[in-house]
């Protein structure tokens, strides 16, 4: 929270802003005593005449070298300089240097003082020393770091905004001893820069400062806790103390500026014209209690006595934004398919191989030496990704729900280039919500008026008007509102006793309108369906024909039902609440809705009654591009055919979408999932950047 | 965190938003089987007649009672709406009603079906009661509670904003055993109305809802922590089952329905055309991790079966923004000053009381058995207010210091519309500019086009480049910045041993430029003074003339001291650099600023060399008006004059101020504090409504 009450912007030389008071230092001017200082390029200095005159003076003049500008302010009325002016009680000499020294105290300006008769009573002579400061940054993102941008110290998000970025090294460059590189304080490979943003500080003057004054890199206490500073080893040897004692691993190469422990510490002043370049790290993302944005500063102290603190009588500032987190919805490109294999997954293991293959991406197996027979891939983690003009990569979001699978999102998938982060919560307040087929992305959306060209986010809760219910838990919800370039949505999905949003939606690509459908389960779809096939003399044919340990029922039996219809109208009632959500919150029209046959039924659970899908619960699929792998419903044969999935394909059909299905029915619909629940998929990033959201 | 998915705002009659998405809801249509629903007005109900229609069906056809409008979208391409219509897949129907029912299911709308050949094939009959449903509150800052404003759910700052406010109901109104009324969960006193927030809910209908609908009221938990809602007691005696469980204290007449443990409680419908009054109480101020907004929802259950929860049909929501606590500038009009009684300070309070009494104003006195022997009014607590369009009252914040003065503020502040707030800190986190002598705030400012009408707080910390150094505690600088309407700037104060900006820096009234004048310290003034004195045969002139117990100093010893001008160029120094500081931040000219002649001395504290004032520090003063009362300085006399008093009065005469010199020196002086540090001063109000701020 300490703000830096010493910052100024030093003006480019097009934009010369000397003149006006966020860049003035008052300084002292005194009689008959050498005063020095040293002044910035760009700033100006503001002395008081008549603030130390001797008794009696009335009147004053100014002489300076040559690389010494002065105004007064007020000017004063004579016309020429040179004549004494009369002193006045508030008027100041404003004075500037264009330009760096060659060599210390090579400039000065001097000020006589005179009394009524024009008899000189005295003189102050101040010394100048002009240096040129900037502290650097990639402020117009385009992966350069340019000199000093006027807009360096604030952010501002757009096309047309400005402001660096910085990433969460939440990579592992090791990839057998893993730690994330940002729970280590020192680079320990090269490769590890290329995580961090660059900063560069840009000094000119003199071989040396005058004695005693010196640079100091410094943040606050706040901002300490995201970020930390490394730089490249300075030429001079000699440099510092503390690089000294830093000498471990690639210290040496990359001494650590600060951190935590140190919020202030000097970096060395090159001399003559320099660049010492700096590494600036992300530790932790936009949260809760911490919006994102981190200041760095750069300030010049000037000596003062033994057991006095140092003066900063000139400070640069640097803004950086972290990257937020960013999720990807089915109608990016794929890249891998993850998923489990498990001693009784054989025959979904097949139908995914075929799919991906046919697809042409890659699938990866996680074995069960590994995931000790939790299947469910998609519940332990979500792919994301982060971006910033010099670099990015993908960040597996690891759930707190903490299965069995547990360790694969660390020991799997975190590596060089590869981040990871995870909200832990206490065992007592995870629930199945917290499993991350209850979060999911949408394709982009334009909501009245309003873009998401990055989609929203959707996750599933209890109502707000429920006195009891499970949600997702706050530190998951609180991270992934506060990454805020994926505005979240909540949905109700507590009615459902896994209670995943995947298991009544998804998003799949479409060639018109918006770009992509949301496929909603429906339950008022299925009954339409079946009452037609009931009509067309199909009535005794079976759901689950050719399944073992699976009780079969005939569409006629199944219409009959009056409680298991009162069942689905319920969760048909659920659905549609969630559907206009998703109608309001995503800008859809009605034409952007397909509903899917999918019947459900109730089960008591713990006092209350929730449902389940049924047969399998077709919209729970995988989406890889035009390429659909869809839970094998088992519906009734009609002519040969199962008429769901002849339903399907032709609802899917007229989007140029190819169905696949796959027979999940043992390994995953009765342990109540499906081909999603059992599946993840990591996809490319969006072409749109982040930064570039109008917020 | 949990947001409410269900929200709509309902259209105002004049506003017809009724085709919009956000007001639409998904309601079925079934064949055969009586279906009913209430509909609220403003809103628009959405049915898809082919998702049930039966097997078979190509056309249908709709009626509806009078109360009842519906179109088709998209609209048919028949002329006619009394030939059937062909179905198609995405079309929807949109119900509407412009009134409120009569009774109970009064309206109805039936689709018939037909075949092919137009034979009917079946009919879905919705049944329909109309409701009217507004949650309102004064939204538009004018003190009443309007009806359904159309920006309720938003808040907006600024004279053309709307959203409505919030007091934290921090004072007592118990006079006798105090307590915080926000901290106890009744209604004590009717009185205690006063400082929450009206909030009506108006309904419109029939005598009763049909069976099993209900009006929720609800809100998150994060909303929860900062506020509570009671209501007053529906007419109906047999109301609510809670309501009759919390029968003590006067809870019988405001029963409390949303709370941290209560997130949603049933309000009851009172039929007919009606008003419930709700009163809303904030219970915590804005912070780190609050920024003062909270949501309450009203929502309107549709019953579902035993089991299964009801599902919000209509939701309704109002915005509430917590009043920030505002600090109060010397530029204010005083209301009553606050000094301690000691065993050795009667010469310091016979001057407070001329001066007081002198100005018109109430003097309070602390006394001993209550201060302790603490005379550091000032350093306590700091005065402010809070204020809405409906109530405003002063709060104390109480300072961690905590030293002997600590229970006055609650014991003897606390009270009917005076509040109370403090932020607690570690003992080993407090130093001495926890004190309250460290925070001060400026008048009205305008900073580079930015307005500033409350002003801006000043606190003082230490450089932020200093590797240690004292700082104002981490929680008090996030309360101060989380108030966000009088943003603060930090000064250096940590170069002074006690660590107070009031040492350096006082604010005073002024006829002309910005209303005020910035008063700084200033060695080199002093020096100045000093300098001419000695010139003017004056040298021989003693300070501390007439003291007992301190070395008196003449003029010419005083100026031979280099030791001494060297501390004090430290000193000028410090303060030149906080000058930069306040003109940048202030947006103040040198002709701002007024040098009075202060010299300070260097002690060593802890290896520290830190600085106090050298003769009493006349910028620590109390500010009534156009009087002040000054240190007395005990400075030169010339010709019977202390040349200090003379130069201070001839500084402030031409604002048309008058100076009253006290003597503190034994009694506050020699303690290190003076005047300002040893009272305070309960101010007025801004005219300026902080709601009025441009953000």
């Amino acid at each position: 929270m300490q703000r830096t009450p010493g910052t100024t912007v030093p003006a480019s030389l097009e934009r010369d802003r000397r003149g006006a008071p966020e860049c003035q230092r008052t300084c002292r001017l005194v009689v008959e005593n050498r005063q020095m200082t040293v002044y910035v390029v760009g700033t100006t200095l503001s002395a008081n005449p008549s603030r130390s005159a001797p008794p009696g003076a009335k009147f004053f003049s100014v002489k300076c070298t040559d690389n010494v500008q002065y105004t007064l302010n007020p000017p004063p009325q004579e016309t020429s300089h040179l004549a004494p002016i009369p002193l006045r009680g508030n008027s100041v000499l404003l004075i500037s240097m264009s330009r760096a020294s060659q060599s210390e105290n090579d400039s000065k300006i001097s000020v006589q003082y005179y009394g009524n008769n024009k008899e000189v009573l005295g003189k102050a002579v101040l010394h100048l020393t002009a240096v040129e400061i900037s502290l650097d940054v990639d402020a117009d993102r385009d992966g350069v770091v340019e000199k000093n941008n006027p807009n360096k110290s604030s952010w501002k998000w757009g096309p047309t905004g400005h402001g660096a970025i910085l990433l969460v090294n939440c990579d592992s460059e090791q990839t057998y001893v893993k730690k994330l590189d940002s729970e280590q304080d020192y680079v320990s490979k090269a490769s590890d820069l290329q995580d961090m943003s660059p900063m560069v500080l840009r000094t000119k003057g003199p071989a040396k400062l005058p004695k005693g004054y010196k640079l100091t890199m410094h943040m606050s206490q706040g901002d300490a806790e995201s970020v930390r500073v490394f730089r490249t080893k300075s030429p001079d040897v000699n440099s510092s103390m503390a690089e000294k004692v830093l000498s471990k691993y690639f210290l040496r190469d990359y001494p650590l500026v600060l951190s935590r422990e140190v919020l202030s510490q000097e970096v060395p002043y090159l001399g003559g014209e320099a660049e010492m370049r700096f590494y600036v790290e992300g530790l932790r993302f936009p949260d809760k209690d911490f919006n994102g944005l981190i200041s760095i500063n750069l300030s010049l102290l000037e000596p003062v006595n033994e057991g006095l603190p140092e003066t900063p009588i000139f400070t640069d500032k640097v803004v950086f934004r972290v990257a937020p987190w960013i999720m990807t919805p089915n109608t990016l490109k794929p890249v891998e398919v993850f998923v489990c294999s498990t001693s009784d997954n054989y025959q979904f293991l097949k139908g995914m191989r075929n799919l991906v293959g046919m697809s042409g991406y890659k699938l990866k197996i996680c074995h069960e030496y590994e995931n000790r027979g939790d299947r469910w891939m998609q519940d332990e983690l979500e792919f994301g990704y982060i971006d910033s003009p010099h670099h990015g990569f993908p960040v597996v979001l690891d759930s707190p729900r903490d299965g069995d699978l547990m360790d694969f999102p660390y020991n799997d998938l975190l590596g060089p280039d590869f981040g990871y982060v995870t909200r832990t919560a206490q065992r007592k307040d995870v629930s199945s919500l917290d499993s991350f087929g209850n979060l999911e992305v949408s394709p982009p959306v334009t909501v009245r008026g309003k873009h998401y060209p990055l989609g929203r986010i959707i996750i599933g809760v209890a109502f707000p008007t429920a006195t009891k219910g499970r949600n997702m838990t706050k530190v998951v919800q609180e991270f992934l509102w506060a990454q805020k370039v994926q505005e979240p949505i909540a949905l109700f999905s507590d009615w459902l006793i896994v209670g995943h949003v995947d298991e009544f939606m998804s998003f799949v690509p479409a060639p018109d309108r918006k770009g992509f459908r949301l496929l909603l389960a429906s339950p008022d779809a299925a009954y339409k369906l079946f009452r037609g096939l009931q009509r067309d003399g199909h009535g005794k044919a079976k759901l689950f024909d050719g399944l073992n340990d699976v009780q079969q029922i005939t569409v006629n039996e199944l219409l009959e039902d009056e409680q298991f219809q009162s069942e689905n109208d319920y969760v048909q009632n659920c659905i549609d609440w969630n559907r206009d959500v998703l109608k309001r919150e995503l800008g859809l029209d009605d034409e952007d809705i397909i509903d899917l046959p999918i019947l459900f039924k109730l089960e008591e659970d713990k006092q209350v009654h929730r449902a389940v899908a049924f047969y399998p619960d077709m919209v729970n699929m995988i989406v890889l591009g035009k390429n659909l792998g869809i839970p094998k419903p088992f519906g009734p044969r009609v002519n040969g055919r199962c008429a769901l999935e002849a339903e399907m394909c032709s609802l899917m059909e007229g989007l140029g979408l190819s169905c696949t299905f796959i027979d999940d029915f043992a390994s995953y619909h009765k342990l109540l999932g499906e081909v999603h629940c059992g599946s993840n998929v990591r996809r490319e990033p969006f072409a749109f950047k982040w930064w570039n959201l109008e917020m």
